[in-house]
């Protein structure tokens, strides 16, 4: 990982946009032309009004995948292609379309990549960028042939030619924690097969852990070397693997709209699966509507909680909730600092942490609410399919559908701060100011 | 506010038991003695059994004011006066029982109490003990008199002597943040007196705001020379009622099972103290199970806020709400540090909030998690009643009278840990250590 191109390549005059803004435009400006082409005759079979299109645009580019049709009925071959081509854009695309658009515009971006890079290759010039790009690019290329290959042995037998289509679509919607599926009920026709299981799951679960922690590994392998972030990463999203999947499959075991009618083997296939898509993947093999209402719960708390920085996976972040729970019990164990696996994390993180999750909760809070006022469907519901949106999840129990145009527009500035917020703020994070005046201290009472 | 005492006045003998585990038996002790007595059948009029018994014993102490039965109809006038006595040791006798008899015990206590009366007194010796359990009870004794003195006019001339018995019930009720009520509608009848809508709000924000906050106004008399937490209380809870308030009057304003049938006058006062009552007080003058999912959830927020610390209020509390907002303004003006009002707040008091936090939701999430296993009712009615008993508020949709044993388990082990919680993580607050170990700073990506 050595520089290639100099500091000032891409510095070509500035613009005075701040680069949050320059990335929420591009966003709308993807998500416009997305519906638009959407919204031709040429990509939906005659279904699709322009408030539909908008809403499926919104939903590939945030890489969510909350749908208001059936996106292998509805849309043609054509209207799949671009469906499969806003879900790249906003999965990994997008991610280095910025880094370069704003390198190319002459703008001082690259803080919070050289921020990501800076561990890695221990530089904090600007060329860093090409390089991260190049990474990102070279990862996403590699992960979806396999995955689409793989995939291939599965939908080929079943559907010929159409197969190798339905291979390279749900690969890509797969690696990009995207969550479109070409069938109505997602993968639930392949609840037991071990392909789907494993191929599908391992691409989300590559696209979703983050770039930093995947260079990290290629670069170190050896657990002990690797650093802080990568452990938490691997540890947390073991621990949230595991606890998902053993507390969907006790929850569910029985339930005769879910796992209740399955074989054994496919029971524990489809806890495994059902464990691991609520954090930002958004596919599922059993009828998400038929759940309980704990396993609900827990599938609530998965998508808050969400994948990795830097990957194609939204939600708070595993890190940030392994940092909420070393406070914690620091906080028992008496402790003035955090420390995991033998570093310590400064209290500025954990000032991040709160204000990161203090926003998102607020969020979530506001959609939930703003739904609630305009429809009056089932709360358990509504709070789900804005948690979905907000981690770009795109589980549904199916309240998305009935919503009127006001809760379509929740549910997409939701699925858009999802994703664009936490990419705005990586630019706040690396450009804190020290303040210029100091207070004295005062002391507030909080137990 | 000089001292009298000397240090070792209360220092006897030394005991192993840790001051929290102290706090969690002594409140243990009095549940069940409150249970025992309130099952007696001299207590009630034969339909109450132990399980009733107990869950009205231990929301009295913890001064939630959930309830199984009408307390009015069920209760003899014996059994409310053991609730009233339950609730003043809940409420404030056992903050100071708890020091007097820790303090007898010669445990080094005072820790928290310390802590509480630095910024008033300046000193730390334990005798401040005595002048805070003093100060305690003169406020509690004073309150509750005017207050219950100012509803003998509105109860006296409509139930006669027994309005006297239902003035001061009501009175100890609402300063100790209690929400007992003696009807079955709680105060529903007067939904538009004036009397009622004045004296029992200002009981319970006077009983919630905290000892430090009165203190500190007693002390200065100027707005200026408050202390930072007084401040932080006073802004707070102002911009807490107001919302409150305003919100719930735009949401319920023509709901036919809430505001919808009363005259405006009658709306303005109810809004009024439905925006107030769900930061721990617990009474309510219209249909809590009538409101609207949106007020409810509104109502759910206010509840998980609570009141002050060193209160009768529960709740994360709302200086830990201004500085979880004050850390997030601060990362949006990207500063390091917090400051409020001309005052500095340390990362360490961020962290403290943030584990706290974390260890409410964690709580509350798990509580809903475990009635929602055991128990297929309505969604949002079932986390009303878990947070409902996190913050000890008391306010009901309903659903715990249907609840099974596991799940009044549940919910009186939240309203145990909603009370018993905040004191003792007072403890630990005070007696935190610095690091023997310095580890190297490790980084982690949020965003
Ligand atoms: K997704
Ligand atoms: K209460």
């Amino acid at each position: 990982m050595r520089l290639r191109f100099k500091r000032g390549t891409f510095s070509r005059k500035n613009i005075a946009l701040p680069p949050p803004v320059v990335l929420v435009l591009l966003y709308t400006v993807f998500i416009i032309i997305g519906a638009l082409v959407l919204w031709l005759p040429i990509s939906h079979h005659g279904d699709i009004g322009l408030s539909d299109a908008v809403f499926t645009s919104a939903s590939a580019v945030t890489v969510t995948g909350l749908v208001l049709v059936d996106t292998g009925a509805a849309f043609t071959g054509f209207g799949q292609a671009v469906i499969a081509i806003l879900i790249q854009l906003g999965g990994i695309g997008l991610m280095t379309t910025a880094v370069l658009v704003l390198g190319a515009l002459g703008i001082r971006v690259g803080m919070p990549q050289r921020l990501i890079l800076r561990e890695e290759v221990n530089q904090t010039s600007i060329s860093n960028l090409m390089v991260l790009v190049r990474i990102i690019l070279v990862i996403a290329l590699i992960c979806q042939t396999i995955g689409a290959v793989a995939l291939a042995f599965v939908f080929v037998p079943q559907y010929g030619w159409n197969g190798i289509w339905q291979a390279v679509f749900h690969s890509v919607s797969a690696f990009n924690n995207a969550g479109f599926a070409l069938h109505a009920d997602s993968l639930s026709q392949w609840v037991g097969n071990p392909v789907v299981n494993m191929v599908i799951p391992l691409l989300f679960i590559f696209g979703g852990i983050g770039f930093i922690v995947l260079g990290d590994i290629y670069q170190k392998r050896s657990w002990a070397k690797l650093n802080l972030h990568s452990k938490l990463m691997l540890s947390g999203t073991l621990v949230l693997i595991v606890w998902g999947s053993v507390a969907f499959g006790l929850l569910e075991w029985s339930n005769p709209q879910t796992l209740g009618p399955l074989s054994t083997t496919d029971k524990l296939w489809a806890s495994w699966f059902q464990g691991v898509t609520p954090r930002t993947a958004g596919f599922n093999t059993i009828n998400t509507a038929g759940m309980h209402d704990s396993s609900t719960i827990l599938t609530i708390t998965l998508m808050i909680v969400g994948g990795g920085s830097t990957s194609t996976a939204g939600g708070i972040k595993v890190t940030t909730l392994a940092v909420l729970l070393l406070a914690t019990v620091a906080f028992f164990r008496r402790r003035t600092v955090l420390h995991a696996f033998g570093r310590s994390i400064g209290l500025n993180e954990v000032m991040k942490v709160m204000a990161l999750t203090t926003l998102s909760m607020l969020l979530v809070l506001t959609g939930i609410f703003l739904v609630s006022i305009s429809h009056d469907g089932e709360f358990l519901d509504l709070a789900f399919e804005v948690t979905s949106a907000f981690g770009t999840v795109g589980l549904s129990r199916g309240a998305t559908v009935d919503l009127d145009n006001f809760g379509r527009a929740v549910i997409i500035f939701t699925m858009f701060i999802g994703r664009v917020g936490p990419l705005a703020i990586g630019f706040f994070l690396a450009t804190r100011s020290v303040p210029r005046v100091k207070y004295p201290a005062g002391q507030v009472h909080l137990g």
